[in-house]
């Protein structure tokens, strides 16, 4: 089956003949290849899989070719998934979706990082990061100048429960009713229930500039596709430009309950905001759940506390099963968040001032010599723990759960972290919490620590 | 606690001096509790209630006046009920409605009946209602020219199972993916499912043009109040103009499953669609339930079989647990009403060529005299039947539900019928398998036939 | 030739069968020739012909109807004048005015003067009368409520000469670049000089809400019709309900250079504005003309000045050869405006609290008798002599230069006037004046008035 | 004076970091001073000078800084000339070029000449160079996807009599009342003409969409800035790139009367229409004047006639003194232009198809030794003769009145042109035709030839 389909009003809709080129086929085999595997995630949205390679491999034979035609490009699309379309024509917001990849891979790979390249920017520096976080979002045309501060980013798991799941609506709800628009990771779950409850609090209050911002990026589109409400659909180019633009595109954040994943984000988050350079910066930050799902956010918060102090607490608060309060004190938040850019000169639409520090914004390979090398003891300044221990827990999670790291632990042996024992046997107590509330998938019943304690 | 609320962007938003007067409490007494009592149910639409007597009761203290001032009209609450509003702010649906209600009560009390005695017309002629029912369409802005027709009302119970509510929203959902428009009677169930379900596939294509309607009269807005999605409200004069505005705004119908009024209202259809003057009508009609409520519409099908006879079948198709294919060919059918009106010359807002007799536009009331005189044989026109039945329908769950009918049977006894005998065989086992279904809430447990034949 | 005409998109685009039955040939001989007249003088726009009677004479053969079809009203025209159309599509402003044309005829004739009868209220009430003026522009949807005082009236002759032509243009650009908009009476002229002048303001300033309203009614139409910028055509029912609705649309009036008649319409001004139930109403009245022209207001002023005293000088400036200066007072007086309304909770799109004499709402028939029974004295409040004056001089003027008044004072000899000597030489300088500057039209050569003083 | 500008709705409004420091006083001198010296002209868009030097000496002073706020960037400008200002607020179109001057600069010169740099193509090879046009209008937002070829180039001189000003007007009136959009060189005279007169079509279409393009580049931005209707104002890097940015937007090209500089242009596009190539471009070519200045088509048409053959003739038609007529045949062949884009697969906004040979689009240098090679004889293809004449004939008309070339006269005498005598006489007449119709300064008052041929 081969379908033609033309840009929506108001996307990228026309190309340079260089631009084609780009996208060709026969052009640079690698860009071909990731921007046919992002289109194909796009057109995916509709079915339910979340797994990447099931999909590559139930559509080998799918293939994409950018046309000029008299209007504009045209998209070629030769055995695109079904679902993407109804009564044969394809699905608008999809249609949306597609066209916005070919817009962020075009940008990203083309023109811009040889942009910086010329001008002998390391690519690394954080200026250029920033930048080129700035860039790619202004160029999805995700920064609204005449915009008051109303961006929410909602994080939290995937796959939770349906009670969990009708309690994100609920907040959802209450934020739509305050105008407030929702930027997730793009995919189900706790990334869908807000957006869906936003979106009747939008029509009831007819607020017809609706935002559902799915900020994705390569290796996790096809595995979390857009779900259907999302109608800003951004790929980034890796994984720490997608949180650094979530951070700085943020007016605040909810946190719903997930898994440690969740968890790893909100000491992240903590790295940044415990930096005495960020002292100034207005971004509330509220972690909250439906009733059954206090326990989650008791356990963190008491590691939290524990480790890096109660300081480290009022950076946000917790709200449990009270989605009318969320929704107030986010929106009351907003004023503050207006008041303090509007002081510092620092843009409503992207946070240039809050600083990233580099060890943020750069990845963590959990390797045996890496996890030795963390610096786990108090004596440090707080946002450096937040970051190390970010890293020694996303270390032991892979330790645990992921392949990779499995069979290092196999091969080498148990981590040996030099860390505080206290702080380590906090650790240890919160991942056991989750395995209590079986939020961690395990190969066995009982958990086993993969990690030893050389202080 | 006074308010004062400001009519939303494009709606009745200057009142001349005298249009204000009308409104005045001190004016005309009845004008300004039918003004009252309709703005009080519009406000009530986020609470739950669906008790008209209760809801009085309990704001007995809310008062309403309208204010002139330099931006157009502004209407002062005294003591509304606080779910109208979101940390001090009316939620905008609501505060439409608020002057929806003041537009049509306005409308139709005031200006246009008096326009229409001036002519010296008799407000009971056919022809006087129609061009009634248009200029209250027309005047609520809700007969759109350049749109081609896409205008699907849905019809079916209030108070429906979980079940069949889902199915409802898959419905619209599939309806919305197509971009067609809902209109319903207002309240929740199945006025509401369908509604919430097109809302989503209506984002999913980034359709902006969201019309759901809610059609309501003075008498039962207040028990069911507008739905949360409902963005028009129109307040007809009184239920049959109501159900021809139905008719006539319609360019399909969906039956959902639903109690007795249900299917009464589907005699009602009929009784237009098999008049021969109607031959050339096209008004797709499809019933629609999930698997689990296929008994509701076999029923119902045997019964029109067996009493209208085969013909009547071909007027509506039969669709169960496939919400694709009822709005595929609810689609479908658009363009032949397209197609049609296009022929005649007929408006694609507003049908002005079916033709409704003169005994369907008025009310029936179920007296017992009213029951002796019906015609329940087979030996005339089958639109006539169908609208006698109809009537029986409604004197016989009277009768058997209703006080005022109960009340009457106890004083009078059974209804005398003059009916064909296996018609009225037919009749009992529709109404059982109603009982068998639960959807008659019926006094105690055996269904006593509250009639009898007098052959 | 027959062609069809489609509404432009907003316009009365839907009509009942009953109201197209108002409009047909058959139906009320005097409402459709009405109708097909006025629309003829619309479609005339295009042409310089400033003849009724010629215009009339020429298309004998033109015919109008209304047709509905499935996208709502159609109009057939049958031999319409050329001009109207590009390349055989009618021009779009024409088809708007067009159909303004259908949307007043209606409006007034049918349903609304029948709606006030059956209220039982005498039709020259003067509460009847004002509703019915701002029915008729809120029908037309010509008060915009969310808009700050922005409409500025225009008066001044329409066969003005080439130098105040462009100083008009430029005083319209100099208000065009502050955003105001522009109503006059619909000619040429200094009716069309303004707005030209503001359509390239309000392009400099990128400024997409131009308003052009041209007032008209039916007598006057074709010997004025629309010039080609005018976007908001409205014909009130009759020349004092034209008047009324100038005043109460108005935000501030200018007046440029023009005949008698312009002189007139001062003294209605200062009619209005002199009374003292107006003494807190806020309307800039500017009396404005280049270098060339200032004779003109020199005499007029000085007239006032004689006649009315220092005191009615107050109500307006006098501003010569400065177009900044003019748009500068005239924007700088729109917040005076806004506040007074704000202040009396009056309406900013309509003037209600304005009083206007009923005596200034009645048109006055100069027959010897009236002008007999002019109380032109100085002993009575100022406001009644401006509009005693007001009638002196429309009788006079008639009795020089109409038909009716000449042949009248042939008949019957001059106007015998008892009035104040001193106020007649003043009125006989005036004249004077007006004759010196070539500004009205005499049969001889020199002037010879027409009245003579019977103190 | 300091005054703070914010962007306009819709442009440039967001800049990274990287961006401000960019065009910052300190950066690149180079760079700032081109920034500010195009942007003083933008904002001397009122006045009437055209003098860049004067221009520049007047406002020494100013300064201009670009600032990041809240809402997006502002400029900070300092002591700005006054004309730009309406009661102390800029006219909107000034900050819209204001803004378009940033946009254009900073794309240009930042970030894409890099990227080209990056990509190693050749800066000078044809397909960058187009690539770069199509970038820049792209950015401008100047190519629009979904609109049928509508565009008309005016070409004409910018000091033309009053005469052949209201033609151009009249011409401009019959292309707006035909919803076509104008693009000219920016300045006044037949720049403006047509552009007000399709205003005022416009407005009587209720046209919305009205563009009004301004294409100009740095060196004669100051000496003929953009007259008060352009709408889109667009600085390209240099006069070869706005050339073809002028060819490939256009849909349809008209010559007004005008100096040598307009009979120059005929001869580029005549270089290229002539080019076997385009044998199937369309693209509609119309000289007009009003009668008065039919000689100056009658001259040209005859020198081309004589040079380049009658083959020559058909690539353009003459229409004299009849705007309709002028207007008609472009409107039509514009249907001509959609057919054969569609055909052709080529953009509706941007004419990738047509081909520029080289030669013509680089700049020509006048020395006597490039004078002396060309090559003017007719034993070779026409296009290539017609690129030839236009050097020739711009070398000579330097060595009449360009202070450089007669200062190279003086210095070497004469220019050495080996011409064909025949072709050399017709340059000599129809220079002499100039002269005759004053339409070229000389210095002395007998036409002296600057160059001998060398046959």
């Amino acid at each position: 089956m081969i379908t033609h389909i033309s840009p929506p009003l108001g996307s990228m809709d026309l190309l340079s003949q260089l631009e084609v080129d780009t996208l060709k086929r026969t052009a640079s085999s690698n860009l071909y290849h990731l921007y046919r595997n992002c289109s194909l995630a796009a057109l995916n949205a509709g079915s339910q899989t979340d797994n990447s390679k099931e999909l590559l491999e139930r559509y080998k034979s799918f293939d994409i070719n950018v046309l000029r035609r008299e209007r504009g490009v045209k998209l070629e699309l030769i055995n695109p998934p079904e679902e993407a379309f109804v009564d044969g024509r394809m699905i608008r917001s999809i249609q949306a979706n597609l066209f916005a990849v070919m817009r962020d891979i075009l940008f990203v790979n083309g023109q811009l990082s040889q942009a910086y390249k010329a001008q002998q920017l390391s690519p690394d520096s954080p200026i250029h990061l920033t930048n080129l976080v700035f860039s790619i979002l202004r160029n999805a045309r995700a920064l609204h100048v005449g915009e008051a501060p109303n961006m929410v980013v909602c994080w939290g798991g995937h796959s939770i429960n349906e009670n969990e799941y009708l309690y994100g609506r609920k907040v959802g709800n209450q934020l739509g009713l305050r105008e407030l628009n929702i930027c997730t990771g793009c995919g189900p779950g706790a990334m869908e229930a807000p957006m869906k409850g936003a979106a009747v609090g939008h029509a009831q209050q007819g607020y017809k500039d609706s935002r559902f911002i799915g900020l994705t990026e390569p290796s996790i589109i096809a595995a979390e596709p857009p779900n259907p409400l999302v109608n800003e659909l951004i790929i980034m180019p890796d994984i720490e430009k997608r949180l650094e633009a979530f951070v700085r595109i943020a007016h605040g954040i909810i946190i719903f309950p997930g898994g440690v994943g969740t968890a790893e984000e909100l000491l992240y988050l903590l790295g940044i905001l415990m930096n005495p350079e960020n002292k100034d910066q207005k971004l509330p930050l509220i972690l909250t759940g439906p009733k059954e799902s206090a326990d989650y956010f008791h356990v963190l918060d008491k590691f939290i506390q524990n480790t890096l102090g109660d300081d480290a607490r009022k950076h946000y608060s917790i709200i449990i099963g009270d989605p009318e309060e969320v929704a107030r004190q986010m929106k009351h938040g907003m004023s503050a968040v207006k008041e303090s850019r509007r002081a510092n000169g620092d843009a409503y639409s992207f946070n240039w001032s809050i600083k990233i520090a580099s060890d943020l914004q750069h990845p963590f390979e959990p390797t045996h010599e890496n996890m030795a090398n963390l610096n786990l003891h108090p004596n440090q300044p707080p946002e450096q723990l937040a970051a190390a221990l970010r890293r020694a827990f996303s270390g032991i999670v892979a330790g645990n759960v992921k392949d990779v790291g499995i069979q290092a632990i196999e091969q080498y042996g148990r981590f040996k972290i030099h860390g505080d024992p206290a702080m380590m046997k906090h650790m240890d107590s919160l991942l056991q919490g989750f395995v209590a509330q079986h939020r961690m998938k395990l190969p066995g019943t009982a958990y086993t620590p993969c990690y030893e304690i050389c202080s």
